[in-house]
């Protein structure tokens, strides 16, 4: 029974891992769990025994994106915010279209809870009104922001963007998400 | 001349109100150029005439769902900017997939300017550090909200969400985005 149990669960993290594989490859619209079974060697259905749907196991690969990010562990409520917003953005940036995967789990209520609770205990470790409401409103502009900046690099990597109103795009994003972050943080301590 | 410019002004609006109204039909992923000019009862070759790309026709159509937002009018920064904030979001939910499009558009640097110019008004209306930085945040807040938002929305309209974290989602939502305009508006206040 246990020994079942286990199996199962490698093979939902084997599947979820080629699902990352395979996404890096082809991109989110040309994931289907036919191409990934077809990856897989498998049958459709063995995915369906693991996965319910295709949300499910993009819930499943949410999961597994933010997996990397890190747990607060700064004295005060501010420096920890900063880093585990750091941590979100660049776990979404790390894989390709990492930022509308976890967007459309968390929209949908299948995952990115992670995200969510660590601001909530980073926030929670100054004194502060409802830290679930401002981590939802830390998590949205960090998924705005990410979304962004995934949307332009890529329609770069194809000579399909045009000149960005930043003098300097790539830098210009890592300024205008710190002081996303910071004006945040200040409208949270002075509130 | 000014008659011929005229005319072809005119196309270009006549193709983007209907592309509009396709969109609210069949959703961004199936909007094509090719059905969009079937829908018109013309060649795409004609739609290529006066949209050099898809791109260039999603950029015409963000701009049209940003053309009913609010100017600044009120007399300080942040009253103004809340208005400005609120009528950018309502903008968004208006139209089917209308964050996604505006989004995208904002990212390649095609179009949805007015939506950043609107904000870096209002915020210019107080004396305030690097008015177009915080406008810049402030959308990507506003966006990363629309697009949670509106995908929420869909999926509850297809019985496709979860049990949403927050008590009553469409309510919440509304307090969130306010909490975070709030907050944002405090910050850029106190810095």
């Amino acid at each position: 029974m246990v020994a079942e149990r286990h199996s199962t669960r490698n093979d939902r993290d084997s599947i979820t891992l080629a699902a990352l594989k395979l996404l890096d490859e082809v991109g989110l619209p040309d994931l289907s769990m036919r191409r990934l079974a077809h990856e897989l060697g498998v049958q459709p259905s063995a995915l369906y025994w693991h996965f319910a749907n295709k949300q499910e196991l993009l819930a499943a690969v949410a999961d597994r994106i933010l997996a990397r990010i890190d747990s607060p562990t700064s004295s005060t409520g501010s420096g920890a915010a900063v880093n585990v917003a750091r941590s979100i953005r660049d776990a979404l940036l790390t894989y390709r279209d990492g930022a509308e995967i976890v967007m459309s789990s968390y929209a949908l209520g299948f995952g990115a809870d992670r995200a969510h609770a660590a601001l909530v205990a980073a926030l929670s470790l100054s004194p502060v009104e409802n830290p679930a409401g401002r981590a939802s409103v830390l998590f949205q502009f960090i998924l705005g922001h990410a979304l962004v900046v995934q949307q332009r690099l890529h329609a770069e990597s194809h000579g399909a963007a045009a000149p960005s109103p930043e003098a300097d795009p790539s830098a210009g994003f890592a300024v205008t998400f710190d002081l996303g972050v910071h004006t945040f943080l200040t409208g949270v301590t002075a509130s």
